[in-house]
């Protein structure tokens, strides 16, 4: 069978984009099989390089090896960033493991962990304005680690010293203010768990089923345990004014990103947060101050925050006017499509994975919703003929992911998983048809964003999992 | 006024023991003040180094000092282990950010994040044989950063390649079974938020309020999403013989940690874990298999687990005769104490803090218990005269820690503040009087394990905070 055309249906402009993508995930995923080929036993289903060896070899051998020979170097050149390589003995109950850190330290991975993001290099990105997916096919539970963050810069990670950072609110206010860190923190704080969602999230999949695997087509998601102060709060520091409607949220990175929030999505749940999963936030997500916007365009959530002024109307900026709309199949486009509708995936099995053989799975994934909680997820195991209920991981939180889990008995003949989300409001999460019958593929990639129809992974007689259209 | 000495009441054996632990946290504090010590601008109240400034100098200067200068050689030495020491610039918007990682890259955090655990150095222990604490002043929300998480190590740190280690069920089984962890991976899995806390946590402040931090006194306490399959699956599998009440959990350290384990409990909710926050357990905490015991002693979770023994009868390991025991007043012995009792802990503010004058602050701490749910958390500043609720973090999680916040208008005088969790059971965390009456003094520490009265904290009219027994 001929392999289809990916670029078909794209414009001139387009297709070297789309031709990057696809590229950039052969390259992730090349590493990944190299990896993989150094192992001696391999999981088969779990493209997961932490299953490597370094050497067939056991024991003494491997150990001086590791420190010494070519594995050393291929150790070294595989092994994560900044990782300690340590012997790998035969026994580790006839050797002394390792040490204790002197100072108590801050811990690492396992040497043989190798997950990363990825960052696709093509025409319209640079490294200081790209993005990196999330390798879900490889995360548990519904925690994302800080590490595996997803990434969306548009002038690169801003450097910020938190003694000297400043969060200034003005405009249509009272009493105009300027908090230090230790300011904010001063005030009663909250800690939720939220998802965010990059509203470009899965934009390659309109058209054609474009990248292989659960990383490239919904790696754009990340849920972490947020700490900060509710914006409300500071709402009644400050004072607002009669007419206030709107605020310009303003971040201190060199491409110092804006956006316009309407004043009430603040006062509901916005959270002017510094901490992440327990300690300061990364770099990476905005350190020492973030935007958190629960269920709202990750845009939206502006990094390294600095100001935030009040306003009876919003500020048309470049991130609400030529981009982060959505074009409709008319020709017109919709502004201020904020909110992330339902939408789930089936992270285990998906895209490059090979189910070693007919039996039990426990099908796996992720359901979330920017207006709520997950009401339910159902699985089909038969391209959406027939759908059951599927397990939800407790505490099923508000905006947040929700981990689901389906027992599957694989008969050995080729199947189409699919997952679809209902939210509290009643909303079902579309098949494809339906999302395209509505918004259309007028733009170059389709719609562009809010793609969040039904994903659909096909499993083969073979075991090869792929992404399908069906 | 003297300073009270707080070896007396232990005996010589103990006196360097305790001397160790005090030396080992002094240490830690001076670590952390001298990098104070280089801040413009300090927060005073949060003993964090994050707060350091590298030089007074402002723009330019400070990017060139910090690439060259004597500024660059004492950052080295305060950042974190592996952080990528970056210029700072005076105005991130009007300098391009860093790049981002060309593979993607797994994160770390931000240079100016110096938190770490600390180790006691002292007569019992080795680099080998010893404990580490986690920050809990410097944590947010729940759940505690994987390279946070408190250790607690017999004989090392075991290196082991996933893809050699495999876990044994055998005795009275009807089919011994041998699991690879891609064998485990293949069965139904759960992941739950649970606390861990080692039941000799809080062990030195039985006859003195000894440590002065709260990572001293409280910090073998670390909250994780655990991720694996449910012991009850695989003795399903495996078949349990008529008659069979323990298992043997095995490690596969150089310690061999082994303990026996009653089956009712790993049936109820034993997990056997390889996830931790969304990827790998972690080296430290078992890589790549760990036993996870909801709500009890932190030993009985058997990292880099290998092997499961069932029994009609207990082993007496030595980590349940001559340690893990619990001395009573009349001289016998308590055995198979497992559960971790209601207990809480105000973590902000805290000992060796200093309160910047009269306010407003949110009292905040963790309220943990091995029985389930936390009902309520109660919060005094009278030193236990007069109660009052406290808000609590939703989601409430059983045998998890909870997140506690109180509102709190200091006015200047000296206060002590104290915190009382009451569980779902109703048990209801004892004072220090009531605890000591029932579990005596008669060890050298005290009664060592399951120490889980009120922690009280004094507040001084000029806002220092200490460790006080009230």
């Amino acid at each position: 069978m001929a392999e289809p055309d990916l670029l078909a249906g794209y414009d001139e402009e387009t297709r070297p984009i789309i031709a990057g993508m696809i590229a950039a995930e052969q390259r992730a995923l090349a590493a990944r099989k190299a990896a993989l080929e150094d192992c001696e036993c391999r999981e088969g289903m779990f493209p997961n390089p932490g299953r490597r060896r370094v050497l067939v070899a056991a024991g003494s051998a491997v150990a001086a090896a590791m420190l010494g020979g070519a594995g050393a170097a291929w150790a070294q050149a595989k092994a994560p960033a900044g990782a300690v390589l340590r012997e790998v003995p035969a026994d580790p109950t006839k050797e002394q493991g390792a040490p204790i850190a002197e100072d108590g330290g801050y811990g690492s991975r396992s040497q043989f962990e190798t997950a990363t993001r990825w960052r696709p290099n093509i025409p319209a990105t640079t490294p200081f304005s790209s993005w990196t997916m999330s390798p879900l096919d490889q995360s548990y539970g519904v925690v994302t680690p800080s590490g595996l963050h997803f990434e969306r810069h548009h002038n690169g990670i801003a450097t910020i010293d938190p003694a000297r950072h400043f969060l200034f609110i003005h405009g249509m206010v009272e009493r105009p203010k300027k908090y230090s860190m230790a300011d904010l923190k001063r005030f009663p704080s909250a800690s939720r768990m939220h998802f965010i969602e990059c509203a470009g999230n899965t934009l390659t999949e309109w058209k054609q089923p474009t990248l292989k695997t659960v990383q490239g087509t919904h790696g754009l998601l990340s849920t972490s345990e947020w700490t900060g102060v509710p914006f409300a709060t500071l709402a009644r520091e400050v004072g607002l004014q009669p007419g206030a409607a709107w605020v310009l949220a303003e971040g201190s990175d060199a491409a110092v990103m804006t956006r316009s929030i309407p004043l009430d999505k603040l006062l509901t749940d916005g959270l002017i947060a510094y901490g992440q999963n327990g300690e300061a936030i990364r770099p990476e997500q905005g350190y020492p101050l973030r935007l958190i916007l629960p269920g709202w365009q990750g845009n939206m959530h502006i990094k390294w925050l600095r100001r935030l002024e009040v306003s009876d109307k919003p500020y048309m900026t470049r991130e609400e006017t030529s981009k982060y709309t959505d074009l409709m199949g008319n020709g017109k486009a919709r502004q201020f499509t904020f909110v992330m509708d339902a939408k789930s995936v089936i992270t285990f099995p998906s895209g490059e994975m090979k189910l070693p053989g007919p039996g039990f799975y426990e099908v796996t994934g992720l359901a979330w919703s920017g207006h709520g909680r997950v009401a339910r997820v159902e699985v089909s195991t038969d391209a959406g003929k027939s759908w059951s209920l599927a397990a939800l991981q407790e505490p099923v939180q508000p905006i947040c992911t929700t981990r689901f889990r389906f027992p599957w008995f694989w008969d050995g003949q080729p199947a189409v998983l699919q997952s679809r989300c209902v939210d509290e409001t009643g909303y079902i999460q579309p098949t494809l048809k339906e999302l395209v019958a509505i918004r259309g593929l007028a733009g170059p990639f389709g719609s562009i964003y809010h793609f969040n129809a039904i994903q659909s992974w096909a499993v083969a007689a073979d075991g090869s999992v792929s992404n399908v259209h069906a």
